[in-house]
């Protein structure tokens, strides 16, 4: 997800909020994943916004896409200068109020935000994993979440919701534990990545692996392959916008200069952005992690995943209500494919409510401030709710 | 442009061509750049297939994208195994027909398939250029071209023809030397970059810049930096393409395995077709002329450097009759691009026909076989050719 979103800053926020972390699998009762490899102990960060009711039926679960984490929303401390990746969505009498809901978010397995991933320490070695980690998908994710909720003693979630790679995490939920999950909201997302989608994320990774620092993996604790990782950003970048949200942001417009350089220095204002989203990215943000959530969002395919053949068939074993939504710029996960899925579960009799918004950021529209999305989202939040009263 | 295009070796080809070269602006009498930079003694390689008639008025010159050359057509050899990179259009009784035309391409000033750019010898140094070539634009490639015209003694060009950055140049003559254009066809071209395509060349040149060994540009004689500019590829063949023609070309389908293979090898075929470009590319061309080409391709806006402000008022210079071609699924240059082009042409009087192809292909459409694009061009060449007679 992109970093210029300016949040407002006077928009009111779930306030001062905690990362905890939960740890499981530990040996010789290992996390078995589905690539057959056993990882344990595994630890996930989460956070929690707002009450769980004594009937413990106002949980939802909230997804995070690549490089996302568990701090959707508030603030670590009175000084700090950000609140979380999602704080225009979720918080007091937001599109996911927190007065009425209790959210969850946790940090993706194989991620470098608190949660197990390829930059933990191994404990076979005492060193972190590097190309040892054990490949993850969609599904371990999912299934790591899953031991997340169970902890939290909440046997059905109310909502499971997320963009893209969270998107996906929402449709494996739905058919993974049915029975948990009464309503699902992916956005911008996908049963699976188009040939389109997969390319851009193996140069991004072939970006990392030409980096000498990589290394093959073992970089840590350093030098890390951050001229490799900033380029595999500046590529992703490019998929989350638009040519027209572009063209309005930036256009040929030149940054701090009257003139062509004549050099190779930055003469364009999207050059300079681009520059700088992939220097800053690679201050919070570990080279494995990319390579292994990015591979994992390739691999996932939910027909094949749940055996079934076809994207009709998987959807048999849902049971949510469902609200998708797709965005008419968004090129990487187009419309055309959330409205197959639309169909899909439609097919199958599912409560299905679909729609496309009029955007013209590309795929991050799901991250920026939209009335649409938030009364679309509150909507249906209380339709689901009201109607297990 | 593309190299997966598969020739058909049954069609009529040029036959056997040869490379030429000519030499100009020997010190002190150097070329004037753009940029003010001076630059001699310049070579400039070129091909020419058909004969030139004896009132020379049966020209063509073709102009080449990024990574392309002279050689549009033929075969060096009896044992060659690859013709030219347009045979499929240029030849007898082709598209564009050498036995009626006399047909030249110039590669362009910057490049390293025979014309000067950063791989050639400074005469200052005896060494490479490297980063001390100077910055050229698509006005300098075409006054270069100019000195190859006026050395073959033609004074007036039937027409101009080319695609993508060889687009640009066409515009750029029929504004640069009006005079001498009778016809043009620019192909799935622009009259400026948008921040989108901007982007991407600029995320191409980043990874380039971050292998280590293009030491600033100052890698010659080796080691190249072959996995900087591998990337660089892959990404500008993502924009080649298109999302459906990848769809229909890759999909998921994987390469050489029943499943997938848990670690970062080439799962799915498009993996390693862009693995395959990546290497195959770094064999023939120049990291350093990749970055002066895409720079120049980026500066490049018609209006600007014709000092008018506008398109509409830059294209008041023009005299030619035109072509104009884009394709239905070519995003990198879509077809809004060639249509504000053609409003502009027209709001000037000039004898302008539009057509865009619906074409899947994406950008690289203009390189693949199509009897529309053959058609079009044929009828537009008889009909500018018979109108001169």
């Amino acid at each position: 997800m992109s970093e210029y979103i300016e949040h407002d800053p006077t928009g009111v926020s779930v306030g001062i909020v905690e990362k905890r972390f939960f740890g499981f699998a530990d040996p010789p009762h290992e996390m078995c994943l589905e690539s057959g490899a056993r990882l344990g102990p595994v630890t996930i960060a989460y956070e929690t916004y707002g009450t769980l009711n004594p009937k413990k039926s106002n949980a939802v679960l909230i997804l995070h896409a690549l490089s996302g984490d568990s701090h959707v929303a508030g603030y670590y401390s009175e000084d700090d200068p950000k609140p979380g990746w999602w704080d225009i969505m979720v918080g007091p009498e937001k599109g996911i109020d927190t007065n009425r809901y209790f959210v969850i978010c946790c940090n993706i397995l194989g991620s470098c935000m608190g949660s197990t991933g390829p930059s933990s320490t191994n404990p076979k070695t005492d060193r972190p994993y590097g190309p040892d980690f054990p490949m993850v998908t969609i599904g371990d994710m999912v299934k790591a979440q899953k031991a997340v909720i169970d902890h939290l003693g909440i046997s059905r979630l109310l909502s499971v919701m997320g963009g893209s790679i969270g998107g996906m995490q929402v449709l494996e939920w739905c058919l993974r534990y049915p029975e948990m999950v009464i309503s699902a909201v992916p956005l911008a997302s996908t049963t699976r990545h188009s040939a389109l989608a997969i390319a851009f994320n193996e140069v991004a990774r072939q970006a990392i692996m030409a980096d000498p620092n990589w290394n093959n993996g073992e970089y840590y604790p350093g030098p890390r392959p951050d001229l490799g990782l900033a380029v595999a950003r500046m590529i992703g970048h490019i998929t989350y916008l638009s040519d027209e949200s572009m063209r309005h942001k930036f256009g040929r417009r030149l940054q701090d200069k009257g003139d062509f350089s004549f050099n190779f220095d930055a003469d364009f204002q999207v050059e300079s952005y681009l520059r700088y989203q992939g220097r800053k990215f690679v201050e919070r943000f570990d080279a494995n992690s990319f390579l292994y959530i990015t591979k994992a969002s390739d691999y996932f395919d939910l027909a094949i995943q749940h055996d079934s053949g076809s994207v009709v068939k998987a959807f048999s074993k849902a049971k949510a209500k469902f609200l998708v939504v797709s965005f008419t710029s968004d090129w990487l996960y187009p419309t055309y494919q959330s409205r197959a899925m639309v169909q899909a579960m439609k097919k199958n009799g599912l409560d299905v409510s679909f729609c496309e918004i009029e955007a013209e950021w590309g795929h991050d529209a799901f991250l920026l401030p939209n009335d649409r999305l938030d009364g679309l989202v509150k909507g249906f939040l209380e339709r689901v709710h009201d109607e297990i009263q």
